[in-house]
């Protein structure tokens, strides 16, 4: 990371000196989001909002031609359907928002007070799987109804004690599938073929390369069979998980009664799978590509691609910059790069340039432009990217401009996603033996949370008493078991064999 | 309406026999939506929510293109911040869901129970005017931070004791616009400017005339100043609420804290409106174009526009239709008509050609295309209109009909709007007297509920007293009052001068 005794930052303070309070002023100074009065729940300022309907755009997108369709199942989960599950309400039951009474009336204080007590608690949905079931029990009569493909976008909320900015919020927004299938194997498919499309959005839309393969069976999805996640790097080094697929067997099928008549005659329970990303993702963006300036946005997911900045110190000349800001703004739009949807924005607002360009840096468009009188007259713009430093411009004329900006944001895009892969791999090492892992896992100097650590690739016995060990002893867990091809071993901590390396890590 | 002794329909009872009935089962016969076991929330299938997600599509662009912004804001209201607008929270304590625990855990029957009571009880939004009041609060101190323009789509819930698919549900999907101005003037020109994004709206994509305007005092939103509204008819004559608009003048800025510098250094109050569209726009274009064989769909808001039928009845020339279908799909798909997008289903499911047919005619997919092994050598297909009769088939060339697409769903959608006038003009009158008024409202045979009734357009003095007591005799209210022309005449019930006639239904 950089210098200590660089120049001033737009964001105090620097990643390497506190990166979570850095990550809460990025996200405060970018106008993402902030907190409410509502304990745990965050409000989606209009900035972030649009990072996620993009991320839904291009998620849907992979979804549909994946087969699924969306559809909508209730908000209330009665209690005794949650319960029916019983791994399953055993994970949710400590952060579950239960609703009790139907109705206000005023008290004897004079003061608004919960009447009119319902016959069953609600719980609101924390997932959906037991109320997305009992509706796929009454449609999944016969193996002709198999497979149900479908996804739901809505809200969710898990009670939170320790919220984060889209990290760990009680309520958030998401994306749930939940399948059905007539046998193990496609159910499995299907579990890794979602596992694989939010790999490919994370990595092509969102720039961030991932590790992807299984959960050790400690960190399983409560009442999954297998639990399959895609892991990101923060830049403090520390993982977070950024979208999970799960094979549910029959467990939920059992538990709701989703049963079909086999193509032979028999009754069988369906196979289910259900996966989920969530606006974790805005926040796993702002933690891997932003710098000490702000947030650094990869192209396809911006809300808007490039600004355009009218400078115009005199009034004389403000009709004149403005006209030829409108032009450009039009020849940009009429631009139809077929790949990439881009969305031009100018700057209106009589505040000072340089206030206004500090703006949209902590906001992280990618492209910024600036004209005025000068230009005006050279037939020029002056561009900034994003992804280099705030002082670096290039002048160039419009028409050069309006020409390669497709190819600029595809350059911002890729080198993005370059440099979050270069950090990633320096910080992921292949670790031997048991000390080499602490040490790993340890800041040299205690007083100064400094940054260490990162991925380890070790060999691993299996054991959850040894993961309990390493949890304990470092806050490190196994972030995911990958797939693929393996290269056997020894456990670093046991000596005993290994089939893979399996990646730890601190995580979010 | 149709002859009652007319050949066996689809959809069992027809809309003379019983209207309320018949909406039902075309909402199941469909599969656009069924109930859950959660008390009024229903289950929006992927056919339902499908048009949903055309609708917000569309709007959502109508929205931008007015310089509103999307955001999301909490699920909870605290019920201190609630209970700030007096008017506000005694309009929505009968219907409220009140989360009142954050645990469960396993009570002495071994059962789970709610557990950690909240200090203060949350509500689930009914609405979110306070919510969004007190970020708003935070943002604005300056005229310079004003207009604020933004919509939310989101799930909001308002207790049903009387719960009906789409039209009336405990949960249902809505669009809430909230916005803060500078002065009065303006912000009542949003809240006209957004009922005229509704009123285009609905007749361009949902082919439905309304009637819009004012609402009377005694239908205003709680705490609204002016809520605007438009009203669809159904084909039973009653007015289906389809969206309304709120000027709300300073009263929620005033109990939310909403302040600003004014230009002239004072403090002042901010200005606010919102407007509002829901789930029940999917029910209103059912009870308005549905016909005694299903749903009929405009083209627009359609989840798919053409649904090709492959007809092979030997498996010898199956492979061959199912090319051809194929073939077709991708030729309609590649016609790009600006103006209209259009998606394309293939039914290759191995059923009887009639059931799937029968299938898609409930849907009220538009176009139908049957495609067999005598089209295959003659190069055609047969078409069949959802707006024309079940059994009128054209047999056109494939390339004709492929050149023809657009222009065939743009005749639909067209012809769906001018029906759907006729119907609410032929059952729109002009009502000069209190007698007329009321038989216009009272069934000729009060065994038979037969239909009766539509808008009567007649004179009123403006007194809440009349509006009274024609709610009680004949459930007829006031659904608008008119802007714009007015005749001026005399109060059918007082005889008192009237200053233009006003819009009166039964209702949903």
């Amino acid at each position: 990371m950089s210098n200590p005794t660089a120049t001033k930052t737009a964001i105090t303070p620097r990643r390497e000196e506190d990166f979570p309070e850095w990550y809460q002023q990025v996200v405060r100074a970018a106008e993402l989001a902030e907190p409410s009065d509502v304990r745990g729940c965050m409000v989606i300022r209009p900035w972030g909002y649009g990072i996620w309907e993009n991320m839904q755009r291009d998620l849907d997108a992979m979804f549909r031609a994946t087969g699924h369709r969306n559809a909508y199942f209730p908000l209330f989960i009665p209690l005794s359907y949650f319960a029916k599950e019983a791994e399953h309400v055993e994970g949710f039951a400590k952060e579950c928002a239960v609703v009790t009474h139907s109705r206000l009336e005023v008290g004897a204080d004079g003061k608004m007070k919960p009447a009119s007590p319902l016959n069953e608690p609600l719980v609101v949905r924390p997932t959906s799987e037991t109320i997305i079931g009992a509706s796929y029990a009454k449609w999944v009569q016969s193996y002709r109804d198999l497979p149900i493909l479908i996804n739901q976008w809505a809200n969710v909320v898990r009670w939170e004690m320790r919220p984060r900015l889209f990290l760990r919020t009680t309520e958030f927004l998401w994306q749930e599938g939940h399948t059905v299938h007539e046998t193990e194997a496609e159910a499995r498919e299907e579990a890794q073929r979602m596992l694989d499309v939010y790999e490919t959005f994370v990595r092509d839309h969102c720039a961030i390369p991932v590790f992807a393969g299984e959960k050790s069976e400690s960190e399983r999805f409560p009442g999954a069979v297998e639990t399959l996640s895609i892991e990101a790097m923060a830049q403090d080094r520390k993982a977070i998980q950024a979208g999970t697929s799960h094979f549910l067997g029959q467990n939920f099928a059992r538990a709701s009664g989703i049963q079909f008549q086999t193509r032979d005659g028999k009754q069988e329970f369906g196979w289910t799978t259900s996966w989920g990303m969530t606006t974790r993702m805005v926040g796993t963006v702002v933690m891997t590509h932003g710098d000490d300036d702000g947030v650094i946005l990869p192209p396809r997911i911006a809300p808007t691609q490039i600004v355009i900045l009218p400078i115009a110190p005199k009034e004389e000349s403000r009709a004149q910059v403005l006209e030829a800001c409108d032009k450009l703004a039009a020849q940009l739009r009429a631009n139809k790069y077929v790949d990439l949807a881009i969305d031009v924005e100018i700057d209106k607002r009589d505040l000072g340039g340089g206030a206004k360009n500090w703006e949209w840096i902590k906001k992280g468009v990618p492209l910024r432009v600036e004209l005025g009188p000068r230009d005006l007259e050279n037939n020029s713009v002056t561009v900034s990217r994003r992804d280099q430093s705030v002082k670096t411009k290039e002048s160039m004329s419009t028409q050069e401009f309006v020409a390669r900006a497709p190819e600029l944001l595809m350059s911002i895009q890729q080198s993005l996603y370059e440099r979050a892969k270069k950090f990633r791999d320096d910080n992921t090492r292949k670790i031997e033996s048991k000390k080499e892992f602490y040490d790993f896992f340890t800041p040299k100097n205690s007083a100064k949370p400094e940054i260490h650590g990162g991925f380890a690739l070790a060999h691993w016995n299996g054991s959850r008493e040894v993961e309990e060990q390493i949890k304990n002893d470092l806050k490190v867990t196994i972030r995911v078991i990958p797939r693929g091809d393996a290269e056997a071993g020894k456990c670093i901590f046991t000596g005993e064999p290994s089939a893979r390396r399996v990646v730890w890590a601190k995580s979010y």
